[in-house]
Formats: structure tokens, C-alpha cells, sequence
């Protein structure tokens, strides 16, 4: 009987960062179950780009979950009224920023993973390139990964999650290298905060830049 | 001026506890935001309750958000296939839990305090006379501050979140006690998990038992 793989819950918005860990989950041998989120953001078209690439990587399962973010007023990514910054921003956490994303994006990911027995939950999280966000940052996940193991059934009675950040502190351009290597086909890959609504990335926004500015060097 | 009022999420589901705990935090001169959440549960009836006390107790707002929750078909409260129980169960955590539910629940809270400037979040969690759940345990509560304070803007910018709960070592008689103190009408509250489709209590469930045997002791 051949053992039962290891299941991973992996969070894939289909940009850099998701894909590659979702092929380097894959590439490890879990069975993956990757998890999107349609939660009224303005760059909507990364929800196909995350379909793509699932496709292209093979998961067991890829659910798209609707949030409704309470906080969703306050970003530029869910308020089409605050415009997404087409330069290089100042501000230690950008206006791009959703109130409590990754708590919310984790606390489904930790559900479902908890209903299908899977004790890893994979996120491409990165403070390096891009360390504004203060829900990527790794105090944040530790912390996630202890509340989860204290409030739920199987954290109680003796199975623990993990979060797994793999990409946690890794560069840019390091990522695609690894992406590369594990076959990752970035051109089905979305990055861009404001892209057109056929996916065009808009080639200015922070997301855009960081991303154009990796490959060129990788060249 | 009048100082401003110190705003508070409260969280609503409609029935004893949440109720009290509202009606406490209007009492404490709370600007009070209550948020409840449509999540597929069989006894949806209870949102009805939770719009009645609203509305008596008095809110700034009130909001019921969607939550497609993905582990929803382990349990017996969002999966109709799974019974509940009509007598006294013996297991330690009930069929009737909801993977990650209060993860959930104070996430879509958090993000919604973080927009409007709320830094206390209320749940009327309880551990006396229900202690089954591991998402009301103080431990996972304290946890999930701290996350809340590491995860979000705010909670970096040097705001302090704070996750109040006031209900959490009280019995079910000492909270409709102080209910009653407030004013709290629990004819319009809604405790049941199995109720008719109009909101009549099954009177069999675990939830409607306590609450039974709690106002019975009363009288």
C-alpha cells in the first residue's frame, strides 16, 4: 500500500510569489489543494491566472472562496474610489494594504484544511522585496500558526498545523530562479494591482515594478 | 466637544450571550457595531434575532456579512446531512463545531474594526457551561489578539487591539442575570441550532438545554 501523501492547503492569488510556492509544494510531494479568493478586488483577472496555473501545476482540488471584507473600503485594492499608486510609494505600509487580508485569506485556508485533514497550509508570504505589509511579516505567521493550533478540533486533540512560508526571505529574483527550476510558466502568472479588465498588467503599479525589475535582472 | 466615544465590533449571533454582551457594551457607552454572518448555518433563523436585538439594544451599525465557509461540511450546523444531537452528547468537542469558525468570525471582525477605527472587538464566548469548543478557550482569544496586533496596520502604527470578553468565565445564569440588569428582552433572542424555519426552538439541542435549564433556575 503506498503511503498516504501529505495534503497541503496552498494560497494561490496567481501571481510570482503563490505559483512558485504552489509548484515547490507540489514539487515536494504534497497533495495539493489550492485555495483563491474572490474578495471584490479591483485586479479581479488573477483569479484566471490562478486557474491557469493550477491547471498547469496540478493540484487535487482549486476552490475559489468569496470574502466579503468588511474592511474592504479602506484599500486601494477593494475601493475603486482610492487610486492605486502608479509610483514609487513612501509610505511604510501602502495604501494597497486590506485591513486584515491575510488573517481572513488564512482563516479559510485553516478551515478548510482542518475539514479535509490537511495540517500544512502553504503561503508565498515575502519581506524582502516587498516587506510593507505587516500580514506577511513572520511574527504575524507564527503567531496565525499558534492561534490555529489553539482554536481548532484537530490542533486540540493532538494534530498540528503548520504555516509553511517558504519564500518568507527570499529575493524577488531568487523566486523565479526556484520557479524556473521547478518549470513554472510565469507568463500565465498575474501580478499587476491594476491590471485592464482582459488582465493587461498596468507595468506602473509597486507589484508591476518589483516584478519587471527581477526578470529584467535574471536576463 | 464631546470626547468621542470609544468604538467597539461586537459580534452577534442573536441569541443569550451575544445578546447580553452588546447590551453590556452599549451599557459601557460603547459606539457599538454589531456584525453577525449568514454562513450557511441551519438555524439562519437566529440572524432574524440578531436584526431584533439590534435594533432594541441600539447600534451604530449593524452589519451581516456572507461567509462561504470551506470546512462547513464537517459539521453539523452547516452540513444538513450531519444531525444534530437531541441529547446529551459525551463528546469532548461537539459535532456541532465549525472548523475555524471563530477564526472567521473575529477575522471579518478585525478587518472591519481596523476601517473604522475600532479597537475593541466584544464576544460573548463563554467556557463555563459550554466548554466544548476550542475557538472559546482563552488561550486561542489572547492568541488572536496578539496576531490581530501583529498582522494589521494599525496594530504596527501603535494602536492597540483588544479582544473583550466579558461573558468568558460567567455562568449561563449569571449572564441572563446581568442581561436582565440591562433590559436585555431574551424572548427576542434565538439560542436553538435546529429550529423551525420560522424560529421556533427544537428545546432538545445542547444550545437550547443550557438555555432552558439556565431561566428555569432563575425563576
Amino acid at each position: 500500500m503506498k503511503p498516504r501523501k501529505i495534503r497541503a492547503v496552498v494560497l494561490l492569488s496567481g501571481g510570482v510569489d503563490s505559483t512558485t510556492c504552489l509548484a515547490l509544494a507540489a514539487s515536494k510531494g504534497r497533495e495539493v489543494y489550492a485555495i483563491s479568493f474572490d474578495y471584490g478586488q479591483r485586479h479581479r483577472a488573477e483569479l484566471a491566472a490562478a486557474r491557469r496555473v493550477a491547471r498547469q501545476i496540478g493540484c487535487r482540488q482549486h476552490r475559489v472562496v468569496r470574502v466579503e471584507v468588511p474592511g474592504a473600503g479602506a484599500s486601494a485594492l477593494t475601493n475603486r474610489a482610492i487610486g492605486v499608486p502608479k509610483r514609487k510609494s513612501r509610505a511604510a505600509i501602502p495604501v494597497t494594504y486590506v485591513p486584515a487580508r491575510n488573517a481572513l485569506f488564512l482563516a479559510h485556508a485553516l478551515s478548510w484544511a482542518e475539514s479535509i485533514g490537511a495540517f500544512e497550509i502553504w503561503i508565498g508570504a515575502n519581506v524582502v522585496d516587498y516587506s510593507g505589509y505587516p500580514d506577511c511579516r513572520p511574527a504575524f505567521l507564527r503567531t496565525f500558526e499558534r492561534m490555529a493550533n489553539l482554536g481548532t478540533k484537530a490542533g486540540t486533540e493532538g494534530s498540528r498545523f503548520r504555516i509553511v512560508a517558504p519564500l518568507l526571505r527570499m529575493r524577488k529574483i531568487e523566486i523565479i530562479r526556484l520557479g524556473l527550476r521547478l518549470g513554472v510558466d510565469y507568463a500565465s502568472t498575474l501580478s499587476c494591482y491594476d491590471p485592464s479588465p482582459r488582465g493587461r498588467p498596468c507595468l506602473r503599479c509597486d507589484s508591476c515594478r518589483i516584478r519587471e525589475k527581477a526578470f529584467k535582472n535574471i536576463e
